[in-house]
Protein backbone atom coordinates (compact mmCIF):
# COMPACT_ATOMS: atom_id res chain seq x y z
CA UNK A 1 0.00 0.00 0.00
CA UNK A 2 1.18 3.52 -1.11
CA UNK A 3 0.95 6.79 0.61
CA UNK A 4 1.01 9.86 -1.27
CA UNK A 5 1.67 12.97 0.97
CA UNK A 6 0.41 15.63 -1.12
CA UNK A 7 -0.90 19.66 -1.05
CA UNK A 8 -4.04 19.82 -3.36
CA UNK A 9 -3.33 21.68 -6.46
CA UNK A 10 0.81 21.82 -5.71
CA UNK A 11 2.92 19.90 -8.24
CA UNK A 12 1.83 16.78 -6.08
CA UNK A 13 -0.91 16.47 -8.56
CA UNK A 14 1.30 15.08 -11.15
CA UNK A 15 2.17 11.86 -8.97
CA UNK A 16 -1.83 11.77 -8.09
CA UNK A 17 -2.75 11.46 -11.59
CA UNK A 18 -0.12 8.85 -11.77
CA UNK A 19 -0.97 6.72 -9.15
CA UNK A 20 -4.79 7.06 -10.97
CA UNK A 21 -3.67 6.01 -14.50
CA UNK A 22 -1.57 2.99 -12.78
CA UNK A 23 -4.65 1.92 -10.86
CA UNK A 24 -2.74 1.40 -7.86
CA UNK A 25 -3.82 1.12 -3.91
CA UNK A 26 -2.65 3.89 -2.69
CA UNK A 27 -4.09 6.60 0.20
CA UNK A 28 -3.39 10.13 0.45
CA UNK A 29 -2.33 12.14 3.37
CA UNK A 30 -2.85 15.85 2.69
CA UNK A 31 0.14 18.09 4.34
CA UNK A 32 -1.52 21.06 5.01
CA UNK A 33 0.38 24.06 4.18
CA UNK A 34 -1.93 26.79 5.49
CA UNK A 35 -0.48 25.60 9.06
CA UNK A 36 3.06 24.73 7.45
CA UNK A 37 2.67 21.44 8.29
CA UNK A 38 5.50 20.61 5.95
CA UNK A 39 7.78 22.06 8.05
CA UNK A 40 6.87 20.91 11.55
CA UNK A 41 9.05 17.58 13.00
CA UNK A 42 6.39 15.26 12.13
CA UNK A 43 6.88 16.12 8.43
CA UNK A 44 10.26 15.86 8.47
CA UNK A 45 10.77 12.67 9.53
CA UNK A 46 8.79 11.46 6.46
CA UNK A 47 10.45 14.00 4.00
CA UNK A 48 13.58 16.28 5.77
CA UNK A 49 13.21 18.40 2.90
CA UNK A 50 9.88 20.05 3.95
CA UNK A 51 8.71 19.59 0.61
CA UNK A 52 5.70 17.34 -1.32
CA UNK A 53 5.49 15.29 -2.84
CA UNK A 54 6.57 11.88 -0.53
CA UNK A 55 6.00 8.81 -1.78
CA UNK A 56 5.58 6.55 1.51
CA UNK A 57 6.64 2.93 -0.34
CA UNK A 58 6.84 -0.56 1.51
CA UNK A 59 10.59 -0.04 1.45
CA UNK A 60 10.77 3.64 2.37
CA UNK A 61 10.03 7.20 1.08
CA UNK A 62 10.61 8.43 -2.45
CA UNK A 63 10.78 12.54 -3.00
CA UNK A 64 11.00 14.06 -6.06
CA UNK A 65 8.36 13.91 -8.60
CA UNK A 66 10.54 12.32 -11.65
CA UNK A 67 11.50 9.99 -9.60
CA UNK A 68 8.32 9.25 -7.69
CA UNK A 69 7.24 9.25 -11.10
CA UNK A 70 9.49 6.35 -12.74
CA UNK A 71 8.76 4.31 -9.67
CA UNK A 72 5.41 4.64 -10.33
CA UNK A 73 5.55 3.39 -14.33
CA UNK A 74 8.20 1.04 -13.17
CA UNK A 75 6.31 -1.17 -10.59
CA UNK A 76 2.66 -0.79 -12.68
CA UNK A 77 4.48 -1.65 -16.28
CA UNK A 78 0.72 -3.28 -17.09
CA UNK A 79 -0.30 0.84 -17.45
CA UNK A 80 2.52 1.49 -20.12
CA UNK A 81 2.91 4.62 -18.13
CA UNK A 82 6.67 5.15 -19.55
CA UNK A 83 8.87 3.42 -22.42
CA UNK A 84 10.33 1.44 -20.15
CA UNK A 85 12.11 -0.68 -23.06
CA UNK A 86 13.29 2.23 -24.79
CA UNK A 87 16.37 3.63 -23.11
CA UNK A 88 16.24 6.37 -25.18
CA UNK A 89 12.69 7.21 -25.12
CA UNK A 90 13.10 6.81 -21.36
CA UNK A 91 15.56 9.44 -21.64
CA UNK A 92 13.33 11.92 -23.26
CA UNK A 93 10.69 11.48 -20.74
CA UNK A 94 13.27 11.91 -17.84
CA UNK A 95 14.79 15.00 -19.93
CA UNK A 96 11.10 16.85 -20.30
CA UNK A 97 10.43 15.91 -16.61
CA UNK A 98 13.66 17.23 -15.12
CA UNK A 99 13.17 20.70 -16.95
CA UNK A 100 9.57 20.66 -15.53
CA UNK A 101 11.28 20.29 -12.21
CA UNK A 102 14.29 21.93 -12.49
CA UNK A 103 13.22 25.00 -14.52
CA UNK A 104 9.90 25.56 -14.72
CA UNK A 105 9.12 24.72 -11.46
CA UNK A 106 11.96 26.55 -10.00
CA UNK A 107 10.71 30.00 -12.18
CA UNK A 108 7.22 29.72 -10.47
CA UNK A 109 8.49 29.15 -6.92
CA UNK A 110 10.45 32.24 -7.74
CA UNK A 111 6.96 33.95 -7.22
CA UNK A 112 6.04 31.98 -4.48
CA UNK A 113 8.70 31.26 -2.40
CA UNK A 114 11.15 33.85 -3.14
CA UNK A 115 12.36 33.77 0.09
CA UNK A 116 14.39 30.45 -0.27
CA UNK A 117 17.47 32.42 -2.42
CA UNK A 118 16.80 36.01 -1.15
CA UNK A 119 16.11 38.00 2.27
CA UNK A 120 15.64 41.55 1.17
CA UNK A 121 12.07 42.05 0.88
CA UNK A 122 13.31 44.17 -2.58
CA UNK A 123 14.90 41.67 -3.74
CA UNK A 124 11.99 39.22 -3.50
CA UNK A 125 9.78 41.94 -5.01
CA UNK A 126 12.28 41.92 -7.97
CA UNK A 127 11.83 38.25 -8.19
CA UNK A 128 8.05 38.14 -7.95
CA UNK A 129 8.34 40.27 -10.87
CA UNK A 130 9.99 38.61 -13.24
CA UNK A 131 8.68 35.26 -13.10
CA UNK A 132 5.99 35.58 -15.25
CA UNK A 133 8.37 36.23 -18.09
CA UNK A 134 10.62 33.30 -16.95
CA UNK A 135 7.30 31.13 -17.17
CA UNK A 136 6.61 32.30 -20.48
CA UNK A 137 9.90 31.56 -21.85
CA UNK A 138 9.49 28.35 -20.61
CA UNK A 139 6.50 27.28 -22.12
CA UNK A 140 7.40 29.12 -25.50
CA UNK A 141 10.38 26.40 -25.73
CA UNK A 142 8.08 23.67 -24.22
CA UNK A 143 5.44 24.86 -27.39
CA UNK A 144 8.11 24.84 -30.23
CA UNK A 145 10.75 22.71 -28.76
CA UNK A 146 9.58 19.56 -26.13
CA UNK A 147 6.08 19.33 -26.98
CA UNK A 148 5.40 16.08 -29.10
CA UNK A 149 1.36 15.52 -29.82
CA UNK A 150 -1.36 14.26 -28.76
CA UNK A 151 1.19 13.49 -25.55
CA UNK A 152 4.74 15.02 -24.23
CA UNK A 153 6.49 11.80 -25.76
CA UNK A 154 4.33 11.50 -29.02
CA UNK A 155 2.01 8.72 -29.54
CA UNK A 156 2.03 7.10 -26.34
CA UNK A 157 0.67 9.03 -22.95
CA UNK A 158 2.91 8.36 -20.02
CA UNK A 159 3.64 10.26 -16.78
CA UNK A 160 5.11 13.59 -18.03
CA UNK A 161 1.95 13.84 -19.41
CA UNK A 162 0.41 14.11 -16.07
CA UNK A 163 3.62 16.60 -15.11
CA UNK A 164 2.81 18.92 -17.69
CA UNK A 165 -0.57 19.18 -17.34
CA UNK A 166 -0.48 19.86 -13.73
CA UNK A 167 2.25 22.48 -13.99
CA UNK A 168 0.44 24.26 -16.94
CA UNK A 169 -2.60 25.07 -14.64
CA UNK A 170 -0.20 27.41 -12.48
CA UNK A 171 0.21 29.34 -15.79
CA UNK A 172 -3.41 32.15 -14.74
CA UNK A 173 -0.80 32.71 -11.14
CA UNK A 174 1.54 34.03 -13.30
CA UNK A 175 -1.36 36.04 -15.79
CA UNK A 176 -0.25 33.67 -18.40
CA UNK A 177 -3.31 32.82 -20.77
CA UNK A 178 -2.56 28.74 -21.71
CA UNK A 179 -4.29 29.68 -25.24
CA UNK A 180 -1.18 31.55 -26.05
CA UNK A 181 0.48 28.04 -25.96
CA UNK A 182 -1.79 26.36 -28.09
CA UNK A 183 -0.33 22.77 -27.96
CA UNK A 184 -0.04 23.10 -24.32
CA UNK A 185 -3.78 24.35 -24.22
CA UNK A 186 -4.61 21.24 -26.58
CA UNK A 187 -2.73 18.55 -24.48
CA UNK A 188 -4.21 20.36 -21.00
CA UNK A 189 -7.77 20.04 -22.85
CA UNK A 190 -7.39 16.43 -23.83
CA UNK A 191 -6.04 15.41 -19.75
CA UNK A 192 -9.16 17.11 -18.22
CA UNK A 193 -11.14 14.04 -20.32
CA UNK A 194 -8.83 11.58 -19.02
CA UNK A 195 -10.69 9.87 -15.98
CA UNK A 196 -7.40 9.50 -13.89
CA UNK A 197 -6.69 13.29 -14.23
CA UNK A 198 -10.92 13.81 -13.47
CA UNK A 199 -10.58 11.51 -10.35
CA UNK A 200 -7.46 12.60 -8.85
CA UNK A 201 -9.02 16.54 -9.53
CA UNK A 202 -12.48 15.48 -7.83
CA UNK A 203 -10.47 14.28 -5.08
CA UNK A 204 -7.95 17.42 -4.33
CA UNK A 205 -10.87 19.71 -4.84
CA UNK A 206 -13.80 18.18 -2.97
CA UNK B 1 29.22 7.00 -31.26
CA UNK B 2 28.22 9.59 -28.67
CA UNK B 3 29.35 13.37 -27.83
CA UNK B 4 29.22 14.49 -25.19
CA UNK B 5 28.70 18.77 -25.34
CA UNK B 6 30.30 20.44 -22.04
CA UNK B 7 32.01 23.02 -20.19
CA UNK B 8 35.08 21.92 -18.23
CA UNK B 9 34.56 21.94 -14.32
CA UNK B 10 30.18 22.29 -15.05
CA UNK B 11 27.96 19.77 -14.03
CA UNK B 12 28.29 18.29 -17.31
CA UNK B 13 31.65 16.90 -15.72
CA UNK B 14 28.96 14.05 -14.28
CA UNK B 15 28.16 12.93 -17.46
CA UNK B 16 32.01 12.93 -18.40
CA UNK B 17 32.61 11.13 -15.51
CA UNK B 18 29.90 8.84 -16.57
CA UNK B 19 30.98 8.16 -19.66
CA UNK B 20 34.42 7.38 -18.68
CA UNK B 21 33.05 4.88 -15.47
CA UNK B 22 30.80 2.71 -18.31
CA UNK B 23 33.81 2.66 -21.11
CA UNK B 24 31.71 3.97 -23.76
CA UNK B 25 33.03 5.00 -26.91
CA UNK B 26 32.78 9.23 -26.96
CA UNK B 27 33.96 12.51 -28.17
CA UNK B 28 34.13 15.84 -26.15
CA UNK B 29 32.69 18.93 -27.58
CA UNK B 30 33.82 21.99 -25.65
CA UNK B 31 31.05 24.45 -25.59
CA UNK B 32 32.86 27.64 -24.73
CA UNK B 33 31.31 29.69 -22.28
CA UNK B 34 33.95 32.66 -22.62
CA UNK B 35 32.59 33.58 -26.10
CA UNK B 36 29.16 32.57 -24.87
CA UNK B 37 29.20 29.59 -27.47
CA UNK B 38 26.29 28.23 -25.59
CA UNK B 39 23.85 31.09 -27.02
CA UNK B 40 24.84 30.85 -30.18
CA UNK B 41 22.24 29.71 -33.00
CA UNK B 42 24.56 26.90 -33.75
CA UNK B 43 24.54 25.25 -29.96
CA UNK B 44 20.85 26.35 -29.71
CA UNK B 45 20.42 23.68 -32.66
CA UNK B 46 21.82 21.08 -30.20
CA UNK B 47 20.32 22.54 -27.25
CA UNK B 48 17.82 25.16 -27.40
CA UNK B 49 17.65 25.58 -23.61
CA UNK B 50 21.66 26.74 -24.06
CA UNK B 51 22.78 24.50 -21.29
CA UNK B 52 25.40 21.66 -21.16
CA UNK B 53 25.24 18.94 -21.29
CA UNK B 54 23.97 17.64 -23.66
CA UNK B 55 24.69 14.32 -24.93
CA UNK B 56 24.10 13.24 -28.85
CA UNK B 57 23.37 10.06 -29.26
CA UNK B 58 22.77 7.99 -32.55
CA UNK B 59 18.68 8.42 -32.18
CA UNK B 60 19.09 12.15 -30.95
CA UNK B 61 19.94 14.72 -28.22
CA UNK B 62 19.34 14.29 -24.43
CA UNK B 63 19.48 16.62 -22.14
CA UNK B 64 19.40 17.21 -18.56
CA UNK B 65 22.05 15.65 -16.29
CA UNK B 66 20.18 12.76 -14.49
CA UNK B 67 18.41 11.68 -17.67
CA UNK B 68 21.99 11.25 -19.52
CA UNK B 69 22.96 9.73 -16.46
CA UNK B 70 20.45 7.28 -16.24
CA UNK B 71 20.97 6.58 -19.97
CA UNK B 72 24.38 6.35 -20.12
CA UNK B 73 24.01 3.47 -17.39
CA UNK B 74 20.89 1.54 -19.12
CA UNK B 75 23.54 1.53 -22.39
CA UNK B 76 25.66 0.20 -20.82
CA UNK B 77 24.03 -2.41 -18.38
CA UNK B 78 27.42 -4.48 -17.89
CA UNK B 79 29.43 -1.74 -15.76
CA UNK B 80 26.44 -1.58 -13.30
CA UNK B 81 26.18 2.24 -12.80
CA UNK B 82 22.56 1.96 -11.49
CA UNK B 83 20.61 -0.40 -9.87
CA UNK B 84 18.58 -0.77 -13.26
CA UNK B 85 16.71 -3.79 -11.60
CA UNK B 86 15.49 -2.48 -8.99
CA UNK B 87 12.85 0.29 -8.96
CA UNK B 88 13.05 1.56 -5.48
CA UNK B 89 16.89 1.60 -5.26
CA UNK B 90 16.56 3.52 -8.82
CA UNK B 91 14.04 5.54 -7.54
CA UNK B 92 16.36 6.64 -4.69
CA UNK B 93 18.66 7.35 -7.21
CA UNK B 94 16.85 9.36 -9.68
CA UNK B 95 15.78 10.81 -6.06
CA UNK B 96 19.41 12.05 -5.45
CA UNK B 97 20.28 13.09 -8.69
CA UNK B 98 17.06 15.15 -8.93
CA UNK B 99 18.21 16.77 -5.71
CA UNK B 100 21.19 18.18 -6.66
CA UNK B 101 19.61 19.33 -9.98
CA UNK B 102 16.60 20.96 -9.25
CA UNK B 103 18.07 22.04 -5.35
CA UNK B 104 21.57 22.53 -5.26
CA UNK B 105 22.81 23.64 -8.77
CA UNK B 106 19.92 25.95 -8.65
CA UNK B 107 21.06 27.44 -5.20
CA UNK B 108 24.45 27.15 -6.67
CA UNK B 109 23.64 29.00 -9.85
CA UNK B 110 21.87 31.63 -7.61
CA UNK B 111 25.26 33.17 -6.98
CA UNK B 112 26.70 32.52 -10.77
CA UNK B 113 23.79 33.08 -12.83
CA UNK B 114 21.30 35.55 -10.79
CA UNK B 115 20.07 37.46 -13.94
CA UNK B 116 18.03 34.36 -15.05
CA UNK B 117 15.73 35.38 -12.13
CA UNK B 118 16.10 39.01 -11.54
CA UNK B 119 16.51 42.23 -13.42
CA UNK B 120 17.91 44.53 -10.32
CA UNK B 121 21.93 44.69 -9.71
CA UNK B 122 20.66 45.10 -6.09
CA UNK B 123 18.64 42.35 -6.25
CA UNK B 124 21.12 39.59 -8.10
CA UNK B 125 23.47 41.36 -5.14
CA UNK B 126 21.09 39.36 -2.53
CA UNK B 127 20.91 36.45 -3.96
CA UNK B 128 24.59 36.05 -4.39
CA UNK B 129 24.78 36.96 -0.59
CA UNK B 130 22.16 33.98 0.57
CA UNK B 131 23.58 31.47 -2.07
CA UNK B 132 26.52 30.21 0.47
CA UNK B 133 24.05 29.84 3.50
CA UNK B 134 21.33 28.38 0.82
CA UNK B 135 24.54 25.89 -0.69
CA UNK B 136 25.57 25.23 3.34
CA UNK B 137 21.60 23.67 4.40
CA UNK B 138 21.71 21.53 1.46
CA UNK B 139 25.31 19.49 1.95
CA UNK B 140 23.94 19.22 5.44
CA UNK B 141 21.10 17.40 4.21
CA UNK B 142 23.11 15.49 1.97
CA UNK B 143 25.32 14.66 4.62
CA UNK B 144 23.07 14.23 7.59
CA UNK B 145 20.01 13.04 5.58
CA UNK B 146 21.15 11.83 2.12
CA UNK B 147 24.08 10.02 1.83
CA UNK B 148 24.98 6.44 2.53
CA UNK B 149 28.30 4.99 2.57
CA UNK B 150 31.18 4.45 1.12
CA UNK B 151 28.74 5.29 -2.01
CA UNK B 152 25.62 7.27 -2.35
CA UNK B 153 23.36 4.41 -2.38
CA UNK B 154 25.74 2.36 0.09
CA UNK B 155 27.32 -0.41 -1.13
CA UNK B 156 27.23 -0.07 -4.78
CA UNK B 157 29.03 2.79 -7.01
CA UNK B 158 26.57 4.39 -9.24
CA UNK B 159 26.11 7.47 -11.52
CA UNK B 160 25.26 9.70 -8.50
CA UNK B 161 28.58 9.88 -7.28
CA UNK B 162 29.75 10.84 -10.11
CA UNK B 163 27.08 13.67 -9.71
CA UNK B 164 27.49 14.44 -6.56
CA UNK B 165 31.71 14.14 -6.81
CA UNK B 166 30.78 17.18 -9.39
CA UNK B 167 28.63 19.59 -7.78
CA UNK B 168 30.60 19.10 -4.11
CA UNK B 169 33.89 20.74 -5.91
CA UNK B 170 31.89 23.57 -6.10
CA UNK B 171 31.99 24.56 -2.18
CA UNK B 172 35.13 26.37 -2.35
CA UNK B 173 33.25 28.50 -5.08
CA UNK B 174 31.11 29.28 -1.98
CA UNK B 175 33.74 29.71 0.84
CA UNK B 176 32.67 26.52 2.14
CA UNK B 177 34.90 24.42 3.37
CA UNK B 178 34.07 20.47 2.42
CA UNK B 179 35.48 19.55 5.34
CA UNK B 180 32.76 20.90 7.63
CA UNK B 181 30.65 17.77 5.66
CA UNK B 182 32.94 15.03 6.97
CA UNK B 183 31.49 12.13 4.42
CA UNK B 184 31.10 14.27 1.93
CA UNK B 185 34.85 15.20 2.10
CA UNK B 186 35.80 11.58 2.49
CA UNK B 187 33.30 10.50 -0.57
CA UNK B 188 35.03 12.85 -2.75
CA UNK B 189 38.62 11.57 -1.65
CA UNK B 190 37.10 8.23 -2.58
CA UNK B 191 36.48 9.54 -6.21
CA UNK B 192 39.32 11.41 -6.62
CA UNK B 193 41.27 8.16 -6.56
CA UNK B 194 38.73 6.12 -9.20
CA UNK B 195 40.49 6.16 -12.49
CA UNK B 196 37.36 7.24 -14.49
CA UNK B 197 37.19 10.70 -12.49
CA UNK B 198 41.55 10.85 -12.71
CA UNK B 199 40.84 11.08 -16.69
CA UNK B 200 37.74 12.80 -17.04
CA UNK B 201 39.12 15.85 -14.94
CA UNK B 202 42.68 15.19 -16.30
CA UNK B 203 41.03 15.63 -19.80
CA UNK B 204 38.84 18.74 -18.75
CA UNK B 205 42.27 20.50 -17.61
CA UNK B 206 44.36 19.58 -19.95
Amino acid sequence: MLTLYHSPGSCSRASHIALQEAGAAFSLQTVDFASAEQRSPEYHEINPKGRVPALAADRGIITETPAILLYIAQTHPDQLLAPLNDAFELARMQSFNNYLCATVHVAHAHSRRPERWADDESARSNMRRKAPEVMADCFQLIETQLLDSPWVLGRDYSVADAYLFTISQWLPFHDLDITSYPQVAEHAARMQKRPAVMAAITRETS
